[in-house]
């Protein structure tokens, strides 16, 4: 089944790529990996929600923001495969970087927003991914998290 | 000499390959490189300590725990090769991700607890890796460290 | 033009290249692709500054700092191509971590002081890059930044 298909039953819409808030760009393609700059989780521009993870920022609130990391970054990789997504043969890796206070430990939960979706758009052989999760002291413009990836495409 | 013979004279034994906590895999292989997920000092499926470097997990344990994360991490390698170490033949990155409060200077030494080990177990030539190591706020199921990897086989 | 002209037009110079401060090495290659470790703001062996951004080093100061740890990280570069600079066909990725206080929002501008040296150096082709910017509690030496690259080269 097409990657566009399983989009559209999961009801989800591509939102334009996001734009880098910064010198930098999307993604950069070596070979046969694409690297995705770390997203974070906007909205039409604006942060979906902004403080730290659990204090400001419930968990399922944080998970949520994952999934919408997860989505822009799926949005770049529709760019960068020509609007192609069934070109990507793996999701290599996500970095999932959490803003959370010192005792917070649920990191994995949050990440899960991210992953899932993952999972859900490329199924499982090509969808599931190495994956690293960690709590940060705080994130650009705010936000309680931000993704990263790498790719494989043909 | 094989790395099993390495493992055996620094009296170290493989434990089972860490199970994932979340919706996502221990590793992934693309071309010749295995991407390994964060590895936590998990003994029996349990935290070996939790805490924050150095108020609550001093510096030498917390050097202590970044060796499992290692240890676990080999497991790891050991089921992605399809048990033959030998075939690793570059280490090529470590991340090392420290809980730590904002006084903290000494990851470096925590670091070098897992990057000794590579070291140790693949010898020089292999064993030596570029590495980034820095301080979290807080880090998945309270542990003090991190670590993640990436791998060149054959 | 040569990347070393770039370097004099800009009135800059690579200082020796940083030993690593612990027990791993200063890059790695595997295929095309070199990884650096990441790299601190020192200057001639010590840190340009010390502190959290902004509480006790400002965004300014903490921009300067990511834009000396491109400049070392040039000078591991440098070695790693044999001392060809020229031989660098893209700036993957750079991995940017700002010691950060909780509030703190604007690590991207902090990320620019790197970013833009690499565009600088290698133009825009070459030089724009992959990037994530994350905020962490603390960094080895006390630094306010440090960032790691991913190169391809020829």
């Amino acid at each position: 089944m097409s990657v566009y298909t399983r989009l559209a039953e999961l009801g989800l819409e591509l939102p334009p790529a996001p734009r880098p808030v910064a010198a930098y760009i999307p993604w950069v393609r070596t070979g046969n990996l694409i690297y995705t700059s770390g997203q974070v989780p906007l909205v039409d521009g604006k942060p979906l929600c902004v403080g730290v993870v659990p204090t400001e920022v419930p968990p399922d609130k944080a998970q949520a923001a994952a999934r919408l990391c997860a989505l822009n970054m799926l949005a770049v990789l529709h760019a960068a495969t020509d609007e192609a997504l069934d070109r990507v043969t793996k999701v290599v890796r996500l970095g999932v970087f959490v803003a959370s206070s010192p005792g917070f430990t649920a990191h994995p939960a949050v990440g899960n927003g991210a992953s899932e979706l993952m999972v859900s758009v490329f199924g499982d052989e090509i969808g599931r991914h190495a994956r690293s999760t960690v709590g940060c002291s705080s994130l650009p413009l705010g936000v309680p998290v931000e993704v990263e990836g790498v790719f494989e495409i043909r």
